[in-house]
């Protein structure tokens, strides 16, 4: 036994509450070392009656590790565990003193109690979510009365500056389109007053931008999406304001005397936007001053802001811009507040790395799940790796994350921050496609980005923020219907939602990899074939799978093309 | 290069703020696998000139991991960074996303931001802090007036339910002796109305004990120990109540229409004392009612007791009891609420097992080291393991935690909780004395429970709960001395204090013990030799120590005695 592969700590994602009386316990060992791991626990106090024996499963592998779980009842809600860890010829206990052939030596692990208050509680409602990210300049114009000075010919190529004319009410227009698509949740960058065109340097946090609308309009906009049964995010720039925020123009008139000196981190005094004596986003953006969250001014300021949106207008989600350099405080408030005026509200980080210090359940739901989209990327679009390292890639990224986090997670394939992911597939649609079904299958909150679901192109920003194509004759219809028909799918099938993942193929020579999404009712298997000639697949005898998508039924053995997928419901067993 | 052993994490103790531009950083390996580790860093955003190499350093080792440690400066607060391992034939580079021979494949570990909100700030005086704890119906009646009815002779041994009459004016009255003996902190055990002997059932938490005194008392006590700079901290039984506080009291009345039913875990009305049908401290403690603080009027009222005491007697800390079982969001608003009330207050949690999770920097500064009295117990008491399993046993706690968490630890041989030290040590004093020195002189707070420094005697609870021991023909008053003077050194030397730890000697066949504190000014060498004969120790050339205790100067080669011992002040150099 690798002893020192073995890993396990009483809190964060490897023990943590999953109700008031269920905890997951996760274990790590080194891949394919142990044969079983099991586990006894018992009330921290020895309650009569309270010891138990349990099996963890095996729950996945990344390239070192395999992971093992188990859910635990404590009616107390206060466990105290140890592991026992068997490859064969060795077994061990494992507990927080030692790793020991003795019980007693090892010690116990101890989860002391699982507080309701500190319970990760994610929304009902996201379960079932599909989100549809708008960048609103280059949706839709739908009202040019209230265009911007100089507005481009819709089509043209955008520049960094350029403007277009999108509105809320163009989003307003196209929900029948939105609906039809099938997502149930917008998410739109900032739609706040401010001089660019992306709209993250905001100017006024209450006030809509006027080449927009206004808060009528989102207002309106908000209503019919709900009407309609899509709920709406909006994006909250809180790390920084844009240099026309009037504190910090504040600030610039009267130096060290402004009532806003200490809102923002000035490193010396008159404040000087060609020099950015000040801190900002990135360094040295002299239109983001980074604002100085750790004044309660500056708190209560934006936490206002958070709670109006939610009540005035009644958004359902913020994303939050930029999440990873604001201060945990911040957002453990932020939550609080969000939540206390809508215990339904979505929250969502932008963080592009392990994300796991805002995802313990007091700060975010979920984060934009750029490691996800890194593993898609190379899997899919560049075939880089194999199926089982793409696999791995998966595997770590999940066991990182409490399971509720892993259910809220926005699985994107592209965003207004990256080139668009048929552009990554060099336009070779049979990847993109497969990614598609992969997205709209896995663990997570699959998140379009707006026109990617007709075969909309661009590089980097600015290239990937073009206007949507809207002519059916030059959308990708098939594409689209694809995009249509998984969404339907994924929404109505509660084991694509929350069912447990459960890796079946993942060949390392074949790039076929297959997986189940499971709950107690139902088991769906997902098989792509990663585009290296064709396949053959069984199923085991008596099992028989119905193609979700054409109603087709398979069983036994059955080829599958190079490109090709299957989204079975199983039934007469499991694979 | 055993790979799966290799651990880092880019948050909790193995990545962290120090200050507002310098960051702790922490490998671990498996044990003597690595010849070196570097790192090189660099501002997230790629600024010119931000790029850096910088070796960690060898930090020490438990039963199976070697750890190492950087403090890295970072101007703009944004670092990212991956390490470069080096076992000899191999090397790898080591980053979020892989461990690889190629340094772009590893990816980055990112330390996205270190914001002055998330900062874990302990309190200065703290540092200096040797503290002595107070079970107060035991430690002196200084108030005859105040004795309860049916007070038992001094000296007589204790049942559960003895009363003493110890008060107060009892402590106030030997402040001259707490002087004396140096310690400059006082941990007194409840003193809040309460019907029993112990007050862990609080009735009244805003009313001092009559048989201990009143407010005017306790304000006299914490201003004449400021006299004398002595801090006072009382202790925050916050996790459950006492049967009569008056709240539990009117739901025994009025049942699920009384205003208070809400405060408690009630199971089923009406509640019944005998069948015990709500939560309590442990299981069906009766007297014990758990309180629920998740509930807002719950937590505003503890609250209000937490900055009540600070604000209105000036107490300097607080030892929060059972805080494991208490909502982590109730203790970062407690800490909020006392910092603000005095940014000084010092706050120690209760928590027996591994304790990260209160100790983010969030919550609480340190707790009750019970992993450190686990491991003075079976090297200096009990004999039953090496010096190298006792390093290795501090070495794995003390890396569990950040490291202004481990200046904050109160380091204790014995409490009201457990049996004395002596008594554990078979009455054996050199033993007690051997580890008497290292508490001192180990990294966190010493903290003496009562009469262990004249030699005082007993089983667990309530045999450790004697009463003071003052007639001096029946104290051990080299006992004393050894206190007297060990605890003058600490104060004195901030290496002591604050310095980094180094085991230099640990010796698994000869239970020798050496290891070294220091800063940039001092180094003191500890040596220990845990009985099995004499042994001989050499200086390097050109090195001395004076013994901080005989002023004796060492060099060369010299011997120590069995269970001999010296605090070496070095010059010329270090061991």
């Amino acid at each position: 036994m690798n002893q020192e592969a073995i890993f396990h700590m009483s809190h964060g994602a490897y023990a943590y509450a999953l109700g008031p009386h269920h905890a997951l316990i996760k274990l790590r060992a080194k891949r394919g070392d142990l044969k079983s791991v099991h586990m006894v626990h018992e009330d921290r106090f020895e309650l009569p009656g309270s010891y138990a024996t349990q099996e963890l499963n095996y729950a996945g592998s990344d390239e070192f590790y395999d992971y093992f779980t188990a859910v635990v009842e404590t009616r107390t809600r206060k466990l105290r565990y140890r592991f026992l860890l068997d490859n064969g010829p060795e077994q061990y206990w494992y507990g927080e003193r030692a790793l020991s052939n003795i019980a007693d030596f090892a010690g116990w692990f101890q989860l002391a109690y699982l507080p309701n208050r500190d319970l990760f509680v994610i929304p009902e409602w996201a379960k079932s979510a599909v989100v549809y990210q708008i960048f609103p300049d280059r949706f839709q114009n739908g009202n040019p009365d209230n265009d911007p000075e100089g507005v481009r010919p819709w089509g043209e190529l955008p520049t960094p500056h350029t403007f277009f004319g999108g509105d809320l009410q163009g989003i307003l227009d196209r929900l029948p389109y939105l609906e039809n698509l099938g997502v149930n949740l917008i998410y739109m960058t900032p739609i706040f007053l401010s001089p660019s065109t992306h709209k993250y340097d905001t100017a006024d946090y209450y006030a809509i931008d006027p080449m927009f609308g206004d808060v009528e309009t989102l207002k309106r906009l908000v209503e019919n999406a709900h009407v309609r049964g899509i709920r709406v995010m909006l994006d909250a720039v809180f790390n920084h304001c844009g240099a026309e925020f009037p504190p910090f123009q504040d600030v610039l008139a009267k130096g060290e005397a402004s009532e806003y000196a200490d809102w923002f981190h000035i490193h010396s005094f008159p404040v000087d936007m060609q020099e950015v004596n000040y801190e900002t986003f990135a360094n040295h953006v002299a239109s983001m001053p980074k604002l100085r969250t750790e004044n309660p001014n500056v708190r209560d300021y934006l936490l206002d802001v958070a709670e109006f949106w939610v009540k005035e207008v009644g958004i359902d989600g913020w994303r939050l811009d930029v999440a990873n350099e604001v201060d945990h405080a911040f957002w453990r408030a932020f939550r609080d507040r969000v939540r206390e005026a809508n215990p339904e509200t979505l929250i969502i980080g932008e963080v592009w790395h392990d994300s796991s210090p805002w995802l313990q359940g007091d700060q975010f739901d979920g984060v934009m799940n750029y490691l996800f989209r890194d593993a898609v990327i190379e899997f899919f679009a560049k075939r880089t790796i194999s199926a089982d390292r793409f696999d791995a890639m998966l595997t770590k990224t999940r066991m990182m994350y409490k399971r509720q986090a892993n259910f809220m997670m926005f699985n994107l394939l592209g965003s207004h921050d990256t080139a668009r992911f048929l552009t990554i597939c060099n336009g070779r649609e049979e990847r993109m496609r497969l990614a598609v079904v992969f997205q709209m299958t896995y663990v997570g909150i699959p998140e379009v980005y707006y026109g990617d679901e007709v075969g909309m192109v661009g590089e980097n920003d600015p290239d990937c923020r073009r206007t949507m194509i809207w002519e059916e004759e030059k959308q990708n219809r098939e594409l689209f219907r694809l995009h249509q028909q998984l969404i339907s799918v994924r929404k109505a099938h509660p084991a694509l939602q929350t069912g447990l993942y459960r890796a079946v193929d993942k060949d390392a020579l074949h790039n076929l990899y297959g997986f189940v999404r499971e709950t107690e009712n139902e088991s769906i298997y997902i098989l792509l074939n990663n585009g290296s000639g064709n396949h053959w697949v069984s199923l085991p005898e008596g099992v028989s799978g119905r193609d979700l998508l054409t109603d087709r039924v398979y069983s036994g053995t059955f080829d599958l093309e190079s490109y090709g997928f299957r989204i079975l419901l199983l039934s007469g067993g499991t694979v």
